[in-house]
């Protein structure tokens, strides 16, 4: 695959000041040259230097089409490793268009999602983990995405694994050496006791990792946050507010929000994903009820739960839907918010008695914002993120956790086969099942379609 | 204004595989250099040559934001003509945002839109003519628009000019010593037939740039077209065809479409801008007068006419509209296009009788999508552009267009002095002017509010 030479704009879509098209393959210096005519004339690509720029037009035949800044870089000495050209023009989509077209006539070929970063990998750039992290930097909307997804990018985790197997390879080595001699009986090469200690520091290494998915993913994917409460309790203004835009439609009827809108906010580097969801009423029309079915199965995925209630009528709101709430967040982090907190000719005291134990509670005016601080400041609490230090490593990839899961199975056998003194070709077994499922996530062992879904996932032009 | 660094975004706004950030000013390299490890510990930017690229990372402290390419170009030869370093980040929005607070924390402002090419023209690369021809650069969306403003940026516009003003001064030098000697009577420095030779000259000149602007403009905002007719007759539809989307309410609802939607289109690398209209007809609805009013106005404005007539009831919509629509087209290409032609019964040379000579007429079908590649054709007819060489300059500008009608103006007057024999002094002063005038458009006696106008509608980062 690597034969051919590949195009693309690598920028952000649309106009801008300026453009980058990136040319990579064997092809890139001498192609791009037929295009590029240098402005001082004997400055050709062909005798530039590697890391240097130079300015001159592309042209079609004679018709310009654009002055432009060339970066030259030569394998293996570029992102992907080999040859590569980088075009600088001014921004305009006719321009990006043209001189992609003009380089597909001069025998590039599109690339592909994700191509680059492929071929980075599959020129030993980096690891199947670092490439993945390089998706997940460019979709990084927080501080917490973006460190996690650098420390990948820059190799933390690989070097973590790297460590794994070696041990594992160690340890497989002088099972599989006394195994070559298990006719002389008396010999045994592998400490067991030794070999036993070193499998549970594998175990807890893997476990640790596989355990980090969960604070990877809240950090990654957002936290989940389900609103609910009954119908105009003013769940939506609340999303509003926190979102500080119009996302959903606010209205004094009854039942607005039918479907389940999803968005994300970041609160001091901490992504939330608020769900927001159907007013939970009983209902005879259809569409509604389909809302609430929803809520409940959104509510099972959420973390935190924001139960929404109309101060003015919080006695009665409480008692019809405590029954139906309160089990369903037994395991959740769950937060009574009363609203219309303004509107409340009663003292507020009243109100929270009677209510289980570790729910916290807020009176707050979504519409008048007020003590909206005071919200985030508990949605942030709830969250229960440990703080993160620079080296930590987190998993965030659901790959990887799935690799990591099959690799505690294995090791967990093996602690089990050294514990009952089992042969060694057995316990040699697992280990190498271990390893496989690590190097899996590297992508030592990995398939060519486990790949193409990989990189699918990327944009063009990276 | 120079002595401060400036930075901003340059690539399109967005998530993209990669994106750039530029730094210029006298401090572009120090700042940068503070926040730049490089791969190779000592390859500082301090000691980077100009127009090459080093590899590294960009950190606040010790925290890592991203690896980067750092290219670096020295004063005069960079775009602005100062010191400027380009970074190439990831292409996160995350990410571009912290590197430009962090060059902000570190002394650089946030560039004002088009203040890259304010100091370009500042620093003397180019003169103002080529430095709008930038932001109609990035504008360009087709083969014609993209032309006009690469042969301006390359100076074409800008060579022509200097041209005629060196012709100018050479005038006025002459008039003036002839001034300067006007006691010795004898004396008559500048010959007189030469001179209304010369000034013959430059006003053909200046008056064939100032009639440019007509294709120009037509070339660089797209020819109007108006598409009127009665309510119902397929305005809507046609336009959606031609479109190539729903950009129109399409219903069968009389007098559906009350505003005027304008929206471009590329034929052959020529760009229409379509004006659609509410439906004429006589009506009570208030809204839908005020529409009928704006159709009128808009036909003014169009260089070709679409009158779409309903095919099934064409002899009545003809006999009912001819009096109000044609005299207001006697000098605009109209074209009667008869919709619906598949639902015709009749034979259509019935309808195309009685019609003005000039006319053309075509039957169509705009909901099967019948016949509308002739009338592309007939489109791309109709409007009349030249065809353009590589080196024709063709005037696309406002503020140019004006400056030469007043330059055009200057030179009448001096020809109308050099004939009736005006003296010296008084030919002079208007040949100061006709120069005066053209100097305004290449930016040498320009104010500075015009420059403020000119460069506040580029985009950042350009």
């Amino acid at each position: 695959m690597n034969q051919d030479t590949i195009c693309a704009i690598s920028t952000a879509p649309g106009a801008g000041g300026i453009a980058v098209i990136r040319v990579s393959g064997p092809e890139a210096i001498v192609i791009c040259n037929r295009l590029f005519t240098p402005k001082v004339a004997d400055k050709t690509l062909l005798t530039q230097k590697a890391y240097t720029l130079r300015y001159g037009s592309i042209k079609r035949g004679d018709e310009l089409i654009d002055d432009v800044l060339v970066a030259l870089f030569k394998g293996p000495h570029s992102f992907t490793g080999e040859d590569t050209i980088e075009i600088t023009c001014h921004g305009s989509v006719y321009i990006q268009q043209q001189i992609l077209q003009l380089l597909i006539e001069n025998g590039c070929r599109s690339a592909l999602p994700g191509e680059y970063t492929q071929r980075a990998f599959m020129n030993g750039k980096m690891d199947l983990s670092q490439a993945e992290a390089v998706a997940d930097l460019i979709a990084s909307t927080s501080a917490g995405q973006h460190k996690l997804a650098l420390s990948q990018m820059r190799g933390g985790f690989s070097n973590e694994l790297r460590e794994l197997r070696e041990q594992l390879l160690h340890i497989t080595s002088l099972m599989e050496l006394e195994l070559d001699f298990s006719d002389h009986e008396e010999l045994e090469f592998a400490d067991r006791s030794e070999l036993t200690h070193l499998a549970s520091h594998i175990e807890k290494v893997i476990s640790r990792l596989a355990h980090s998915f969960s604070v990877g993913n809240a950090i990654k994917n957002g936290i989940p946050v389900a609103i609910i409460g009954e119908t105009n309790a003013g769940k939506s203004t609340l999303l509003n507010v926190l979102l500080n835009e119009e996302k959903a439609i606010v209205s004094d009827i009854h039942g607005t929000t039918r479907d389940v809108i999803e968005d994300t906010i970041n609160i001091q580097g901490i992504t939330f994903r608020f769900i927001d969801t159907a007013g939970i009423r009983e209902t005879h029309d259809t569409i509604e009820s389909i809302g609430i079915e929803r809520t409940f199965q959104k509510l099972a995925q959420a973390n935190i739960v924001l139960w929404m209630i109309d101060a003015t009528d919080a006695k009665q709101q409480i008692n019809q839907l405590s029954e139906k709430v309160l089990p369903l967040c037994k395991d959740k982090q769950l937060i009574l918010v009363f609203n219309k907190a303004d509107l409340l000719t009663t003292p507020q005291e009243d109100l929270v008695t009677d209510l289980p134990a570790h729910t916290q509670t807020l009176f707050i005016s979504a519409k008048k914002k007020e003590n909206i601080q005071k919200l985030q400041e508990l949605l942030i609490e709830a969250a229960h993120l440990p703080s993160l230090s620079q080296n930590d490593i987190i998993v965030t990839n659901v790959r990887h956790y799935e690799a990591l899961i099959r690799a505690l199975d294995a090791i967990h056998r093996v602690q089990e086969g050294l514990a009952i003194n089992l042969s060694g070709d057995f316990v040699s077994q697992d280990l190498r099942e271990c390893i496989y499922h690590l190097s899996d996530i590297v992508g030592e062992v990995t398939t060519d379609q486990v790949l193409g879904n990989i990189f699918n996932k990327f944009c063009i032009g990276k």
